[in-house]
């Protein structure tokens, strides 16, 4: 493909495989009713031709009616145990995993158990351990299970991955990454949120927003990890049992490296560059979802930048995932994927303590 | 100072502490007439209202002569033996070296037994054990000694140093450099040249150009390197004795770390950014001749992009050489603060050899 044909799809959803006049839409049961859920995830759903958030699942029925009243699509408002249980298991055809890490392999085993697909959040739970577990019960109760990285299916993230496959920037050879914000001032002030909580998140910065620049390297790249090292460090006492930033350094084969920065206490930053021998592709900003991207492209003397519309990310997932469960195409970022990621940053954990460079196992 | 004070200053020379007018000229030996300094050095002594280029030194007369007869200024081209016997002494002030690393120090030499003062090419020489000497002879000759950093004059530099100092982003967390080119296809072709033979140079991509980010984010942040990891790669035969690319990592005091790249086989990069708790500075492009500077500035909700008229940067160098020669102020960056550089960049090599971290040990 050429330089122009990749930068001229823009926005164009060069993954679909079936359309939404001729697909049924998916019915979703939404587990977990956070900050995001409301006013990403569901806005997102509703906004969908191709899905439809039909179960919302929350601590209380209560809490789930009322919002559940927002929005049209929703049917049913119901417990977690409820849903172990089986209520309203006909209302829903897929689950959207959105807990807290630690709690994803218990609703995922539920969907398997019902014979629910699912769309699990990131990261896939608060160890690889449970991790694969939860692989593994999708794979047992053939069910189909995605990953929720919405790199994946952002455009211009999309577009760069074309124009590095597509050799604009000759061989790889270093990737930035950096993923900032302030969580506490700008984000959710609350101190005692499930993120800043080890049991529950399994891990700070590096699993709540590190994930991302890790992730879009090994995408952009179509590679994994080999080794990393990295460091961590917390200011906040918030932050007493999680790491508040992150800087780490992944290896990939072919002696390509991937340097990551990622804060919950630094301004917000976002952004994602690889330099090759021949040209430089860089998403800037990347990561959030308000921001309108632009793609930045440099080869030889030529240098061009692209500004994309702005998506609806989410939206771009839902939908994504729902033209998989109705298409014929393979659900990825499968499970695998998203336990290599468990893998790489549990190492990066072990580098920080040790002050080392840390092989990647996978199992 | 005030954000937009800074801003406005803009190419401002604010290290002057001396006018042209009312300073005698610093007439300046030039020892090695490669590439650079015909292409760049000279041009900019040549221009300069401060520096005079008198007297050339070469392997040989006839090419010192040849090359002195495009400047008016030049009075001698003497060979290197002739340098060392003092031939022409009476006709210069300083010395500016600019040949092979590992000849460095053997012309401070001389130009400390005449009385010479010194702006010395980075990096200082081939290895920390020689730049310390190198150091030691000056300070026993009792002459300056400048290294050549020329991002401590470059105006974009400057700014964003001032930015940081006055709280713009908060505290730093994370330095981002990267400095690339392709050596053999766009700026020498030639693969005896000295840069890629290990006993002249010391050292590759890190030694020749990898300095630049290590150093930027040492003079940005105001701090000195407290350990580094690092690997280093080559893909072509003509970097058998050295790296050709190096991808690493500076740990400062205060969690602070730089992820630093360079390559002599990568499209042009060349950036610096600094993201602290409250905001990020951006020097984009940074560190190459002829590009045309802009400083970005993020900080809460804002961003600003302020475009920098283009100066001469090895002029700006030179003038402000000759401006702490003729004035009172201290001659920095200084012999102490390139051995700095040395001792960490040594510190790369032994981490890309033993996959470690390692403490940079300063004498």
């Amino acid at each position: 493909m050429e330089l122009r044909d990749i930068v001229e799809a823009g926005c164009h959803r060069d993954w679909e495989t079936t359309t939404a006049a001729s697909s049924e839409s998916v019915r979703f049961a939404v587990i977990g009713l956070g900050w995001f859920t409301k006013r990403r995830a569901l806005p997102a759903l509703a906004a969908s031709d191709r899905c439809d958030p039909t179960v919302l699942v929350s601590s209380s029925t209560e809490k789930a009616e009322r919002l559940g009243a927002e929005f049209d699509a929703v049917e049913h408002g119901i417990t977690y145990d409820a849903f172990h249980d089986g209520e309203a298991a006909d209302a829903y055809d897929a689950v959207y995993v959105v807990t807290p890490n630690a709690l994803h392999l218990e609703y995922v085993e539920t969907a398997a158990q019902y014979g629910k697909h699912v769309l699990c959040e990131k990261p896939m739970e608060r160890d690889s351990e449970r991790a694969a577990r939860l692989r593994d019960v999708a794979a047992d109760g053939d069910i189909q299970l995605m990953i929720a990285y919405r790199m994946h299916t952002e455009p211009a993230v999309r577009r760069a991955r074309e124009l590095i496959a597509s050799g604009v920037v000759g061989e790889p050879m270093s990737v930035r990454g950096t993923m900032s914000q302030r969580l506490l001032d700008r984000v959710n002030p609350d101190p005692d949120q499930w993120r800043l909580d080890e049991a529950l998140a399994g891990g700070g910065a590096l699993f709540d927003i590190g994930i991302y620049p890790l992730n879009t390297a090994r995408f952009l790249l179509d590679a994994d990890p080999v080794a990393v090292t990295g460091r961590t460090t917390s200011s906040h006492d918030a932050f007493d049992e999680v790491d508040e930033t992150v800087s780490f350094t992944v290896a990939f084969d072919d002696d390509v490296t991937a340097h990551c920065f990622a804060s919950h206490n630094a301004r917000q930053s976002s952004e994602i560059t690889v330099t090759g021998t021949a040209g430089e592709v860089s998403v800037r900003p990347a990561f959030f979802q308000d921001q309108t991207r632009q793609l930045h492209v440099s080869r030889g003397d030529g240098r061009a930048t692209v500004a994309l519309d702005r998506v609806d990310q989410m939206r771009e997932e839902f939908d994504y995932f729902a033209d998989r469960l109705r298409g014929e195409g393979a659900v990825v970022p499968d499970g695998d994927h998203g336990l290599v990621d468990m893998h790489a940053m549990e190492a990066v954990y072990e580098a920080a303590e040790t002050d080392q460079w840390v092989t990647v196992e996978y199992e």
